[in-house]
């Protein structure tokens, strides 16, 4: 097992990454489980190199897991306290899998540095969730999109990172037109407003909500849907960028 | 002079601090200049020390060099390019300072590690400026309030951080309803006015502002401000936390 080694990063800061995506009327979010016995379930994380930027590394680290490029990033809080460590997660960890085969693969020396006190920098990211092929890395047993609301336990304090994610992101969604990520390239009016509802876990009224999207003035109308139903044909949208 | 060494802190990571005032109708910015040949000033900033959460840290800072305990703050921003290095400016420092007895103060090797590549969280403070003490270190020549619109060129990228955490301070300012950080405990509406303006930097039409802040249902209305031209005494408002 490849563990990274301590002198190529900056010391006790790591970066945590909430990836979200939309997929039938469903706010999700991308987690790995790790190939461990216990349970283990962690946001995609990473360090960062002594020779590149935070937004850098979290780029990195959000392609290795989604596979896209120009991925829609922010940077949104400093996770910081004092007690914030993975020591006893690992501790843990190594505790239930003493048994297993992979248990050789472990040299505590190798890996002390990384139960230091950690500084985390959480970015969030929005993508089209089509366009992911997520990827789990060698130490995942699996990674999958999870509801934002049943997502598993995860380890130290990743659960509260999703919580201020979310905040952030609902907080931003008006003032940055940033919910688009989160669409295919063309969608209709009603898909907008099912997306705004899994991220306000809350119904907006019709007619309200289309006024406010078309007054934003950022919507380009393209030809009809076809249903089947011709008369009934909702309109598509793009997002001028 | 006393620096700090190595082993307290957290490695490549520091904090500096955004601290805003409003006086006169205008929004200014604590900064101290060094007691340096070159003219050199600096945001109040800080290190993280091993037992303390970042925002401790923040508060150690703020309360440094303002002498208040429970200022407001938040942590806005990571700056964290792969080139963001002090060392450029201290090269120069000591260049500029080699003749003066100062120099024999410096021991370059007790200060290397800081001029490595530094992580820094930014955080800005609003507070009522007729409560603040402002303090300087042994290291500073002075320490004073600037208007935002004429702060000197400070170091590094400091006037950068400047400029985020106003735009920051301007989107938060109906959300969080945190202007009243700037004021002192009574104001009338006029001054509030005033103060949004200089945020702002622009004006605003008084019925419809005064109707928006009082809409907003934060403010009590005390008795009128004794002005000597009593039927045209404004009314003294206070905010309800």
């Amino acid at each position: 097992m490849h563990l990274p080694s301590e002198q190529d990063y900056i010391q006790q800061v790591s970066i945590d990454c909430v990836i979200f995506g939309y997929q039938e009327t469903q706010l999700k979010v991308l987690v790995p489980k790790l190939a461990f016995k216990g349970d283990f379930w962690a946001l995609p994380s990473g360090f960062i190199l002594q020779q590149e930027g935070t937004d850098q590394a979290a780029r990195r680290i959000l392609e290795g897991r989604t596979g896209i490029k120009n991925i829609y990033l922010e940077q949104f809080r400093v996770f910081g306290d004092a007690g914030r460590t993975s020591a006893p997660f690992l501790e843990r960890l190594i505790e239930l899998n003493q048994e297993s085969s992979r248990e050789k693969q472990f040299n505590r020396k190798e890996f002390e540095w990384m139960t230091r006190r950690f500084i985390s920098i959480g970015y969030y990211a929005l993508v089209d969730i089509n366009e992911v092929v997520p990827n789990k890395h060698d130490i995942d047993e699996s990674i999958e999109w999870y509801n934002i609301k049943s997502l598993p336990t995860m380890i130290m304090d990743h659960n509260q990172i999703v919580e201020q994610a979310l905040e952030t992101l609902r907080s931003n969604l008006d003032k940055k037109l940033i919910a688009f990520n989160l669409l295919p390239e063309t969608f209709t009016m009603m898909e907008v407003q099912q997306l705004y509802e899994a991220i306000f876990d809350k119904p907006f009224a019709r007619n309200n909500f289309q006024k406010k999207i078309l007054d934003l003035n950022v919507l380009e109308r393209l030809e009809k849907k076809f249903t089947g139903a011709a008369n009934k044909a909702p309109y598509l949208y793009r997002f001028l960028k």
